[in-house]
């Protein structure tokens, strides 16, 4: 292969044959291909862009790059969800569950966070016991008898795409948008996913602020699952706003188990209820999606759900008591209140500062390599809308001795915008494309 | 320095500053920054350009990467000419000892040849015993002595030039022209000349194509020229057709000497007065362009242009009989024709085409490692506007025991595109910018 001739194909707006994309892919992970190439084509692609048919061929040699999981033995329909990442998201935590109780099989591969927004892995971190470092063997048993799990990447799983996006990272390619959804989906496809729901964040806390750009990602995910025989449906959610009561690890596993209970916020649960719903549809467990949210909402009052977290939770070791007991989640030992500086409306909150806040506390990781204390964190007490007065709390805090408080306050405080107007009531989900 | 986010500026079209140029170049070459990193940035400036201040402090910066000559004791003018390469280019071998004896001092640093164009080393090559790898020393010494020298880049001149060009041409980010112009101009910097005359080709033979292309190319180079104070003037030249009566080493020195003599053809003697004028208007030597044309006749006439070259020759070991007894320059053995394959004007000729035939017989590289025949090459009989009939020679062609001749003749009689309509005459230069 002549890779020169190929980048320089790419850079004049050619398209590549799905073959050479394969080349090069499997000659960039052997190490017969230089990462230099490697980074003058992925910013060829960013200026460029990829066709669905370019996008699907990257998506599908990266997902077969190192071990699949084949779930072909299961009866159930395999269907997941991902999210571009959020503050304060833990759907994840009861739509896996639900969707089991439900009928499917949900074989969910998550990460850490990273940034200001919070990952799945983190929050399973703060259920004691629970251990996400399944090998495959125990993965593929435990989705055939409980129907649902949660894990960790393994070095083995989609090698491709952790070598590409450790030189995305330090080659500014990052924010190309078939670059992301290959990534995304050669990692849901590899894990053994049949069909796939993608909650696509807008807004000031989301991986694409932008509505236009957030709806351009779910159009390319939904083409390219579509392109590559995996199903997608994507939904553009409002991340202007932390998603629910809670912001941090344990502190979110709390509101979890809140909204198994019935008992949780109206905005993570409905929004978890839809996500669910899809997922039902898209099995063919329910045939529309309003059965499906009415099947959901079923599972969620006759307990169903809760039993299949628990079981879910003890199969990978964790306690199931904190369903009953949510004392047993860890938090920091020390609260405080973070306040309103002005009377007025909540205008806006600046979300993604909202979440470098909570990573101040200790929440998160601004690099790889930061510990994260899985006690601090927010409970959202206003949102968008609400009326305040000066002094007024806003956020109640979780914090270890005090630990990045100042800087905390200084930026969470900051986020809030007061004003006289009262903004007009969204919706969360702005639009379906599927 | 972050590098992600100066790679990440430049991909939006932002402007760098010359300190985080001159950091991220001096990085580049002791090591410290990565190929992966350079590549994407490269890519970035192919799509975005660089303003002139950029390419100026990108100029410099190569410029200084290396051993630049010092040449500012001598009280000559220091003024040097470069052209983008062609097809019978020999100008540099005219030009050098013309403008010294008009009381110019050029100090001229030349490459191979490789591609379809000839290089002025190879060509020097012919001249039996001429040694251009000078040291510094020599170098300088000679400029003080003779006025011109022409030498081969040491692994010491312009190093970030060398790694810059050898990674461009692996990750498909030559055809860059604010790329070309800092790895043209640091280069001209570096062997201390303090005005350019650039010749800027267009035409089928041309590094660059379309006449677009290569004015875009002619006003960076004189815009970055300006922005680093050395005066550049660029000249838009014709290369749609062979320049003068030869194409080949030992072949084009013959033409040179005849050019000495006053007894070469017009249109590379021209261009040659022409260029030269230049030079001496730029170095203050002479006025006008008009009455540097008058001087460089003059020079040619009286003999003291053909006394300087063999003052040159000689002092880098060549040797000066070759101005009375061209015998001396070794011709390859044999000899054959190409002839026309049908009847009419010649409307054009694909210039690269015999540049690459004149390749095929061992005249140039086709690979960098591949060696040179200096005695095989083309004698332009016939070009655009000449009436044929079938049959008639276009090339008489000197080859080596048919080494390559079966293939060079299909290549060059596939070159001349034959028709019913004499072309209109035009002007070898197009235009000049400075």
């Amino acid at each position: 292969m002549n890779v020169p001739e190929l980048i320089r194909r790419k850079r004049e707006g050619g398209e590549l044959a799905p073959a050479e994309i394969a080349e090069f892919i499997g000659g960039y992970v052997e190490g017969r291909i230089p990462e230099y190439q490697v980074s003058a084509l992925l910013m060829a692609i960013f200026f460029r862009g990829m066709s669905f048919d370019e996008a699907a061929a990257l998506t599908r040699c990266m997902m077969t790059s190192g071990r699949t999981y084949d779930l072909s033995h299961l009866t159930g329909a395999k269907v997941d969800k991902h999210s571009t990442g959020g503050v304060g998201d833990k759907v994840s935590l009861i739509l896996a569950p639900l969707a089991a109780a439900a009928g499917l099989v949900v074989p969910m591969v998550s990460g850490r966070g990273l940034g200001h927004t919070g990952g799945t892995l983190d929050k399973l971190d703060a259920i004691p016991g629970y251990r996400w470092a399944l090998s495959e063997d125990e993965f593929v048993r435990q989705l055939g008898t409980v129907g649902c799990a949660i894990i960790g990447q393994t070095p083995e799983f989609v090698p491709a795409d952790r070598k590409l996006y450790a030189l995305r990272d330090v080659t500014a390619t990052v924010e190309s948008i078939p670059l992301i959804c290959a990534s995304i989906l050669s990692k849901k496809a590899a894990s053994g996913t049949r069909a796939l729901v993608m909650d696509v964040k807008f807004g000031s806390g989301a991986f694409m602020p932008t509505v236009e750009d957030s709806r351009a990602l779910a159009r390319q995910l939904v083409g390219i699952g579509n392109a590559l025989a995996l199903p997608t449906v994507a939904m553009l959610t409002r991340m202007d706003r932390p998603l629910g009561r809670y912001v941090g690890n344990a502190l979110e596993v709390i509101e979890t188990v809140e909204i198994l209970r019935g008992a949780g916020p109206e905005d993570s649960t409905e929004l978890t209820i839809l996500e669910t719903a899809e997922m039902l549809v898209l099995g063919g467990v329910e045939p529309t999606v309003e059965s499906a949210i009415e099947r959901c909402r079923q599972h969620l009052a006759d307990g169903s759900a809760m039993a299949k977290f628990q079981e879910w939770v003890a199969a990978q070791g964790g306690d199931p008591r904190i369903a009953d007991d949510t004392s047993l989640l860890q938090l920091a030992p020390d609260t405080t209140m973070f306040n309103a500086a002005a009377e007025g409306f909540i205008e806006a909150v600046d979300t993604r500062a909202l979440g470098v806040a909570a990573n101040t506390l200790g929440a998160g990781r601004l690099k790889a390599d930061d510990q994260v204390d899985l006690g601090v964190g927010f409970e959202v007490l206003r949102q968008p809308g609400d009326p305040v007065r000066a002094g007024d709390p806003l956020l109640r805090v979780w914090h270890r001795n005090g630990r990045g408080l100042d800087e905390a306050r200084r930026l969470a405080e900051a986020a809030y915008r007061i004003g006289p107007n009262k903004p007009a009531d969204v919706s969360l989900v702005l639009e379906r494309i599927g």
